[in-house]
């Protein structure tokens, strides 16, 4: 556990909850305006947070007549590119998948997006699982869980060597001699594997971070083995405190089994807080919100994270059980977060709408409704008891419970020592108490 | 010939030529410095630019001991999309391969900077020929010229379809009737071509220019007719005006064939002014510059051009013929510039020496030396001649023989009524004087 917690901002459409986009607490800006982007990413600094963080889709998916939800946006990395200009000490994880582009161009826009950030980039390391994805790039179906793990488990350590292939001394530029890099410090990749040939050397100079910061959310058995080996902050989705704290032993543990620092990967769960002056006020923003959600909306996105499977047939107020769901083991998708429902529903047994309402809230995250001094009393109970070294903060509507928390929980948590006064480190490294990498000392985790 | 010059900058390395980086007169930023193209991008600005340009190599290619020269940098769409923050009127036009790269990764990278710039993104359409850039991506050859070319065609024409799958009217985004988006607004591409196959429709909705700008370099016959298709600006490299004037003709000639409009495809030729207050003094920036170079150095760019080929035979001070160079028709480099160096060999007969030094100037783009006065009239009897609709701007030496131009040449031209005394239009496409698109006026140029 580190002294003080991590604070993550996980910007998503115009809040985390479902029904946000339509409430009247929203933003009114196209998801696609900057403005919109930058004022959130001001706060996210104004409030001292280490990183903001942008998920990512590659494919559009369906609009239905009725009720569709917001869909479509800007692209992560070069919004991250755009946002590093605004803002100077706050870290940038954006999302890319490891299935359907190149490593060596992808190793090449983070590396640009360190140096434009003076440091400050974050690469956020999935897989594709959307149905449809596929189509986007030429193929008939979608890999295999097991083979998207073993692509890019390969893609991972190929952009490693990318990055690490360059001395921090590489670069001479001496106008009297005329040297401008010295050969010896640029070293190619050569990498020959079963899914990709990298020559090398990257045609980026080493960057500040020399790597940047590697992040990860998959929790299935692969997943967590995979950050284990990579990782240096882990986002992850959990219902309640007591599988949050199972899941930060098991990741620690895995992660001295493989001989690395367990301190040095944090693991922030997800926290969607409706934050109200009185538990009544916010529990009644909890309730306008679900007000506002379609239960086909939730049905069609719920289908969409088992694969594609049919739940059509199944009625809305009728109590659900394990076997209306297909075996874990058969879902080709984002196999930890439909583990996380089907476990749930073992559990609490609710009925479909129930369940609808409970992922309407930030998509199988933790969720919760209080005053700002509950949310703390929250965030310190599980930073504590070794659920979180940090939050993943969903505010369920943006920007308006991104403000409250900011101006009234994050004060309570410095008060009671457990966040930032001022921003110490430059980096995101930095913010992050992770060790500064320079190409020496890189110990490579895949070897 | 449009009523005022257009203007581009385009910025490479210190400056375009070969010794600038150890010229007094250039920049001391690291070429990772987010900060310097910041300046330049402001300077541009102030100047009433239309455009600035990024050049891109796929690989860094070899460091020499003996005179190294600066390679590898930051990744232009990245890089783009930080500037886009920083300015407000300029275009922003970055090149990206079509050769080793997804169509849909691009596609929604150049829509969401055209989102982030509020309309003022280009995309300068290449193929990939530099030796070395087929082994970052798991290849054992290059791709032949024939071959590079149609593949880009279709790559065109598949990211067309994406970008125009939008209709501007698809977000309806009413949060009382719960609509986001009408789907009838939103098509699929259903491209199932020979190279690719995509099904969108993209993730990003229709940005503000509908089509960033298509802007083209290849001036081959295949390049030309590419360029006739689909370009909206040509960036072309002359090294002096006969040869501008016939390629303006035979281009705007070409697009009327292809059943264009001549006047909405801009042909922009390099140009490469060192300025002085005498033209003694520019003529001995000239020199300075040249005595800043390496003629081994030189060779290898050359040999470089020519798609690797061994001219370490050939001594520096004997004339050569073209007999010393590969037939063109056999290289599968970038053919329109090694036929412009056979063409100078052809005409000039000059020795290797001689030649080394003129390709240093601006790599084969026209280079001149003299007073502001001097420059002005230059671009002006290009200009009036139909060489010309504007200029792809190249500093010798950056910023300082880009500050001189802005501030000694943009007031002449100003002044005899060649270029804008403010900015009138918001888009890219607005400064260049192309029609705005929507879905519906789109005239699909594959068709």
């Amino acid at each position: 556990m580190p002294s003080m917690m991590h604070l993550n901002l996980f910007i998503h459409g115009r809040g985390h909850h479902e029904g946000a986009w339509r409430h009247p607490k929203a933003a009114r800006l196209p998801l696609t305006d900057i403005g919109y982007y930058r004022g959130l990413a001001a706060t996210a600094e104004a409030g001292l947070f280490d990183s903001l963080f942008l998920a990512d889709a590659l494919t559009l998916g369906q609009f239905d007549e009725v009720g569709s939800s917001p869909k479509g946006g800007l692209e992560p990395l070069t919004l991250l590119a755009a946002l590093a200009g605004t803002t100077s000490r706050i870290g940038l994880i954006a999302t890319a998948s490891t299935t359907y582009t190149e490593p060596y161009n992808l190793a090449r826009q983070f590396a640009s997006i360190d140096h434009i950030s003076g440091g400050r980039a974050g690469w956020n390391i999935v897989t594709s699982w959307a149905p449809g994805a596929e189509k986007q790039f030429g193929h008939d179906r979608q890999p295999t869980h097991e083979d998207r793990y073993a692509r890019a488990e390969e893609f991972v350590r190929v952009v490693l060597g990318l990055w690490d292939g360059w001395s921090e001394d590489a670069i001479i530029d001496d106008p009297r001699s005329g040297r401008f890099a010295d050969p010896a410090g640029i070293r190619p990749t050569n990498h020959v594997g079963q899914h990709y040939r990298v020559a090398g050397p990257l045609n980026v100079p080493r960057s500040p971070q020399g790597r940047p910061v590697l992040v990860q959310a998959g929790s299935s058995d692969t997943g967590r083995r995979f950050a284990a080996r990579y990782a240096e902050a882990v986002f992850t989705a959990h219902l309640e405190k007591a599988t949050a704290v199972e899941f930060y032993r098991d990741l620690k543990a895995l992660v001295a089994e493989e001989g690395r620092e367990p301190a040095q990967v944090l693991v922030l769960p997800g926290l969607s807080a409706a934050i109200g002056s009185t538990e009544a006020e916010a529990r009644q923003l909890e309730e306008e919100l679900n007000a506002l959600t379609d239960p086909e909306v939730g049905r069609a996105r719920l289908s969409g994270r088992f694969g594609g499977h049919d739940f059509s047939h199944l009625p809305l107020d009728r109590t659900l059980s394990v076997e209306d769901f297909p075996a874990p083991k058969t879902v080709q998708a984002a196999r930890s977060r439909t583990e996380i429902i089907t476990g749930m529903v073992a559990r609490e047994r609710p009925t479909l709408r129930q369940l609808l309402q409970r992922l309407a809230g930030a998509r199988g995250h933790f969720c919760m409704a209080g005053t700002p001094e509950q949310v703390a009393d929250i965030m310190e109970d599980w930073f504590r008891c070794g659920a979180a070294d940090g939050f993943n903060i969903m505010p369920p509507v943006l920007p308006a419970m991104l403000d409250v928390l900011v101006e009234q929980v994050v004060p309570i948590l410095q008060r009671r020592g457990l966040f930032r006064r001022e921003y110490g480190a430059v980096t995101l490294r930095g913010q992050y108490g992770l060790p500064r990498l320079t190409g020496g000392e890189v110990r490579r985790a895949a070897e």
